[in-house]
């Protein structure tokens, strides 16, 4: 047995066979996302779900399976999936409806990994700024977190998306905000009453982001409610 | 000796002829339970007390004895109960007064499983809407979390009862508003400046609720002290 | 090497002649209250102290060592000390100057644990409401977590006395208090800006009543900046 | 092997040869302050660096490398830096701009280790007060958890500069506030929008002064939202 492949507590790698043989650590990373995401509070009740990229032309993922507790996820609480959101094994587990979400996040140029997660403070906030159809965030060195960004004097734009069932009419407003020429949707977004998504280049950096743009949404919100100077 | 009856600290099963000798898996799902909501602050000061069903008819639960840490549960700090929520076995723990909440939520159909924890934000929302007998959270993705709630759209009525230490008028209340024919209690409810209580078909789907109650509870009670938009 | 006397992470007994030899259990019961409370952010910053009654009369306690690190105490971080506050082996570490109000406390008939603890929660009720030398905590069901207590229609007066370096003075105001025939100090009080006296008849009553006190505080604390309705 | 060379975790001591063999517990007792810092949200999103003071005269550390989770710093996330801010050695991972801040405080007499953190507390307290160029801290007993405070009525003022990416101006003004014969800075600083800085004698003595800072930091800002009495 390939020690490298045992996990930190010691779970043997999956099956000869499985759909996810051999990508063990993809998956155990993921998993270490859900542990701490589901510490913080911001994947309880078996909300939130996170991909990797497996390949982007055709679109391939690894996304966490539908319902599954984020804190306590095993090596088999996860689907591969294709271009059309759904598995493309026989007998996987179910993925959620977002997973759409996932794939257009896919075709963004070096993505490797997607995050979705719902915290309170995101929450607040989507609801709070709704109607401006999102808010800025300005001055803060937290800022630099997100990929690319050099200074703290960066404008981050936050835009929401209203939450609906419809989750193809959602993608499509989604896959339009990010070819938008003038101001393209970049690391991030959150939806109405919903959550945040947010993505990177691999794994470590897409739960930077996640890091980053909790602390800055906590900031924000915070920051509303201190007295007038 | 059966190595899965060993719990994740190596404690041993318990032994032949203990009435709960066979129900370590049970016991141990209702200890992490109470790791979890500890850790959260959702059950501290040896509050809260957790089931799980045997049998509904006649009613028969597992409960967490009177008094304990729940944070730190060893295998035999609970006890088997009956109908009347008195223990059905000699010389075992007590367990609390409001077990006979527990014996009358374990009669809905499918519940396999009761969880009453005492947060901040429960009491807080508790006594704040306790005039009104309760509040509705509505629009929230995190109400899928829900059984059953296919959409954020759904309307949640989280009803308050006053709290009381007559426990059977409590529990009269309780049966009462359970059988409503019009708008039947669903998922949960609060007792003021108590907690909550929740349940599911099995630990799993109540320990959602609860996780899932807590983050709607903290959204609802932090949106009230946003400043006005 | 009696096995019951490591600790959970293996740490060997105290050598024989050390003052605490054979007290290990003692000493690791409050190890385990600081790593709880250190988490919770109840004893940051080496602050808080925790003791154990040895002997009601006259005094001996166990008491922690000034300036260790709560969240990290080892097992020769306390110190045996007598009537006078002093310790009563010599070459032992030094104690905090606050040692005598634990003196005074465990002069309390029954009372075997004593816990200083420093929140925010307790830091800023205890200025908020010094003008009133204390405050009244009313109809919580989590005030029955403290000793004795049958009902949530309690009325549980917290006492608030002016932060001194002078703990003589402080000590002889603690114990005019507690003899106070119509209103004895009774299960804890507040010190201004500084935290919190709690005691119980051994560790684990005590460190229940740290957090019973701890979750009412919050209440307290956080209705006060609910909107009115 | 050295046995006192493996960390908790069995990782291995450094290879010979690398700039920081032999340094393993310097390291490993900053990779403890990143831990725990990560897990109170003071050090998120790969934000904060964290240096041991190897020699004063002239300036040698060892500080985090960066970019790096601080939650999981590895033993080799760290460079030995020389007093121009540059690695002493080759080959050795970059360090942050900031690191000639930690050379500057490095100088202060006495001064062995020095800890950059970003909580979300001092953040919002930084942007209110920077107008007043700091604010006072006064009255509450954690103040004497800063070195050589003997009393709650000590007066610390928390310096406040801006943020800037021209950190050679900014480290001018910290020499100079240092500098200042009538009110030297002192135990620490925060910057706007950033975070705070802070320093002691060792690891021990810097990191009790981040938790007393965070304390006090919240005090601070949660009073100022409580009700008007």
């Amino acid at each position: 047995m390939n020690e490298s492949l045992l996990d930190s507590t010691g779970e043997p790698p999956l099956p000869l066979g499985h759909p996810l043989a051999g990508l063990e650590q993809h998956v155990d990373s993921l998993r270490e996302c859900g542990r701490l995401f589901h510490s913080r509070g911001w994947s309880v009740g078996t909300s939130s779900n996170y991909s990797i990229v497996l390949s982007n032309d055709p679109v391939e993922l690894i996304v966490t399976a539908s319902g599954m507790d984020k804190g306590r996820l095993a090596r088999n609480d996860f689907v591969r999936i294709g271009p059309d959101g759904n598995p493309i094994f026989e007998n996987q587990p179910r993925s959620s409806a977002e997973t759409m979400l996932h794939v257009i996040l896919a075709d963004i140029p070096g993505t490797g990994c997607i995050l979705h997660t719902h915290s309170v403070w995101a929450t607040l906030l989507s609801d709070y700024f709704y109607g401006d159809r999102g808010f800025e965030i300005q001055g803060y060195e937290m800022l630099k977190g997100l990929e690319g960004v050099r200074t703290h004097q960066h404008r981050q734009w936050v835009s929401v998306f209203d939450n609906t069932q419809d989750i193809p009419k959602l993608a499509a407003q989604v896959r339009e905000a990010l070819a938008d020429e003038t101001n393209p949707l970049q690391h991030g977004f959150l939806i109405r009453n919903h959550g945040l998504y947010t993505w990177g280049h691999d794994v470590f950096s897409a739960r930077r982001h996640v890091e980053i743009f909790e602390f800055l949404f906590e900031c924000v919100a915070r920051k509303m409610s201190l007295p007038q100077k």
